[in-house]
């Protein structure tokens, strides 16, 4: 039985804990043959395979990453993709694919499972945890992690100074990284992408943080927009080629505007691709390669078309189809729960 | 409303952060009032209690230890000792106690609220992670990322010199933290109380990854225990008062044996307190938090005699008494999974 | 004796423990008594002192800031400055002062001491270590520590998708920080501020690192400069009020330009804060509590005017005015040296 | 020209960042080629030689351990250690060797150049600092900052159970790494092997510090002893074979003293081989990539039967045998210095 194995969208840490744990578990427990693709679907589209076995995930576990590479190729966007896909996996020789990747990687592996009879299992990869089908994705940790230890170091320069400090952090559409990074590091204010912000109440928030005599942190999800569009169209350069807000640069407006409004000082931090490298805690270690485990009992008992998923502390199966159906967002009863500490 | 506080126990990263939780959303949201009791249960029978606001919980977040101190008094064991915990209580005018702890902690929580109707709400503690009814307590993700770090530094040093290392991690009755450091670390044999181990097994591991070209780690938790009874026995000095195994010295002991059967070099590193202490992971802040907050929750419903705890992604509550009742092992199916990687 | 503190200029980890250690010596050792003055030298000009004993000094070592503020107000550019200044101190019954800070903060205790004859020891302070009377500074061990731990986590995220990550550093005049943290953290281009760059010379290291197969790291100093004139005019946005290239925005811009002249995708992290923030290093701890015991030694001795300073291993004490005379920058023959692991 | 690397004595983090930098600049500069040897004068004895060139170097910055293997073998002591060494060298074409490691490396090192006419350069390391020549040796750094984030976890265990905590740390002949960690981490007793220490003197000092409502930690350096034999000689277990204080119990012996003198509860922690390994510090990775690029200068310039050392920020060379002529010490004068923090 040979096994096929691709990496697919923003690369996470512990990708290649879940690449070891299926080598491993497939080699030594079943005598399954791998194939590694390079670059996700692309490497399948243009049948740039390789060898995939245990030297290959020789201490790779602490590394972020992926030694597969990684890439955001749709083949169903592609000219005759889905034959490209096909025929590179008959001419290897292709029993089963795992398929390691968020929403578009498991979209493909569904469709492709579903509407080509391609034997596909899904191992769930998200930095941003906004999957519904399971608890917790890999790479989350690692990166509120990251986002935490930041805020602590930021917190004392910010007093020094009596400044706002205002950290962008992931999440395009859903806050999970700054919610728990700013409950853990004690921000005054966290902004999410689920409930647009007024920028009036952020402002009370900081001069009452202010008024206790502490310089206050706002902790700022990417995706997080402002209430009031007007606010915005002020300033030009915020706005992409379509007139949107851009949203790598909510965390640089909302400073300027918190100084414009209150007076005070405000400085922006971006905390970008250090959020995603290196690597992954030992919450993500354990979680990816439990799930590489799983997925190779998936391939075992042929129970294709299913993704892996946290429950608890159980993995379990879910179909495909579903997984991917919907994203997960932060509850506003949880958003509300945190808003204690505002302020 | 005035609302006792107290932490018991060993301590355990995260217990300021439900001791700041519990204070912030008590007084910002209900008005309530705090009082402080140092050290345990100890503090209640001897009558001292501190004050408890927003200003003693400033800053407390990421800090360690408990603000309050700990102790193991337990006060049904004291001469008076229910008589004297009410009587402070009625003294201090408590409406209800907020206690923090582990099994024997809250056990007295149980006993005073079933027995003498004392209302009492728990936060579990332990940071072997072995209570049944949570599926995570904090500190444990603190202690399981201290003990990663540094099974990643020894595997350097062990492969300089080709030696075995042993690690001896925290986990007197569940291996918890010894399977998931184990796991995330990469080690080639995880040893934990529910099962007994087999000398010779462990050396045929041992063996097995040298022959690889490897230097061995082995994570043994503090209560593992051999299976041969007798190999103990020949060395008086691992036997306690009562002729058991003394079990702190399992990681020394285990050393020796590998050495003695397989010829190969071996050193110990016993981690101890320093798993215990220092700045929460992100993780455990957030737990700890969710903890605090649902705590007044529970109080300001009056639902009494209940533990919070955490099932998937939310904060339930649980009797008290359930809560103590078992003891939360690793399964064998669990700690079967993780052999693939032994060797 | 009375002694006044003060921190000026930009914060940076440790100067706690330079406070911690004045006061610890001078109490238990000399018996002095201390003033501290808030903000730097506007506390002095404003008369802000506040109690500075053993227990405002207890916990402070591992924080990072200052607990008594900064600021970077100049007196001598103050309406009555120096009469504030000496009024205050003449007020609160200072003999001897203690300042902690940069060129500025130097520069301003140096000129007082003399023309005005204030009695002042200096203790050096500048996170981009470029002061040239000592080897090193504290807080900048720190900064390199979290700027080559950023660099290591950008490593495996550029890997995975083979792009090229500029990372922006600190260092306005001075390129230590770039130089230390590239060496340390293995980037293939380290441009700095003493040094323009010339952007086709960077295209084709970066070329030449894709060739084997590598995702190359840049680390830019905010201070660092393209040789070519011109190829910044196209881009006003990169110019200040002034027509210079804007200092902060060199990673951005030579991301732009990468992608423009190698095709390769080319992303910019810029560490900004966080590199000042949080905990100090050991090294900084040490090198902090150095200096303010070397301080206190300066004052029993009455040796003013001078400022304490690490040549080697030992603390030395230079002239204030000589200490501030020149910056430190780095020199070409190290930044050639590096060169060998460029492209 | 072909070059020999070796690395011997125990491992330290920055030994593959000396060969890689060793590598890099000859090969790219100077078109060397170079062999490596394994497991230190050992694999020279039994010729045992690996390829090493850029491909070997790669990815090995940050990776504690040396990929070569260590070993403490000296030639001198073996049957015809120097022919088999020369030998070895000229089968393998070696035109001069590049040898790492500590007083016995490279005083194997001294004597084959001197005696033997084998051009050699060494390049220093040890983890205890202990080596006069240079002011630095990396590892060093790394294991100071391991040994202070520990100490920095139990101050917070320690306070919450008010107990003594007593951290035994590296330092066999010197006090270095006890004596930065110590006052790094806010240590109330530092403890040395060059000054014997009295445990009631130490008594006093955590008694003091109880008295202050502190809970105190104590830092011994491995090799530190008390001043009075007899304490020793009643406990027969401290002994080795020899009749000596066995070094490694320091710790455990010092906190029973503690203990049984005190009253106060008291336990230790043996921070051991984890001091040792994993990733070095920024610091220990620019000073080994600089030890090894000046190592290719001394061979490039004919240099021999040098070492190359730190002295303030230069890196110079000093004769291989005055560099292993004495050990460097903590001068008391020092010491003395850190004494205002005990108690």
């Amino acid at each position: 039985m040979r096994i096929g194995v691709l990496t697919g969208g923003g690369d996470c840490p512990g990708l290649n804990a879940v690449i070891r744990a299926v080598v491993r578990k497939g080699v030594q427990d079943h005598d399954y043959g791998f194939t590694g693709f390079r670059d996700g679907w692309r490497g399948v589209l243009e049948g740039r395979a390789v060898p995939l076995g245990i030297p290959q995930v020789r201490g790779i576990l602490p590394r972020g990453g992926t030694i597969l590479g990684s890439s955001r190729t749709n083949p169903f966007r592609e000219r005759d993709g889905v034959e490209r896909i096909t025929g590179t996996l008959e001419q290897q020789g292709i029993d089963a694919l795992i398929a390691i990747g968020g929403e578009d990687t498991l979209g493909v592996a569904a469709r492709l499972a579903e509407e080509h009879g391609v034997r596909c299992v899904g191992v769930p990869k998200t930095i941003d945890n906004d999957l519904s089908a399971t608890d917790y994705t890999f790479g989350f940790d690692t990166a509120v992690g990251i986002a935490t230890e930041a805020i602590d170091r930021l917190h004392t320069t910010a007093e020094s100074h009596m400044r706002v400090l205002v950290v962008e952090v992931m999440g395009r559409h859903a806050g999970w990284i700054a919610l728990h990074s700013g409950l853990a590091g004690g921000a005054n204010v966290i902004l999410v992408p689920e409930q647009r912000f007024d920028v009036d109440e952020v402002c009370a928030w900081v001069t009452s943080r202010f008024r206790a005599s502490y310089a206050p942190i706002v902790v700022v999800a990417e995706g997080a927009m402002p209430r009031d569009g007007e606010l915005v169209l002020k300033d030009p350069q915020t706005l992409d080629a379509f007139g949107h807000v851009r949203l790598s640069g909510v965390g640089e407006w909302l400073a300027k505007e918190i100084e414009k409004r209150t007076g005070k000082e405000a400085r922006t931090t971006v905390l970008g691709h250090v959020q995603r490298g290196g690597t992954p805690s030992a919450f993500d270690r354990w979680l990816a390669t439990r799930f590489g485990l799983h997925a190779i009992d998936a391939v075992r008992e042929g129970d294709y078309g299913k993704m892996v998923a946290l429950r608890g502390t159980d993995v379990v199966r879910v179909p495909l189809r579903e997984a991917t159906a919907s994203l997960k967002t932060v509850p506003m009863s949880l958003y509300e729960e945190a808003k204690v500490f505002f302020g």
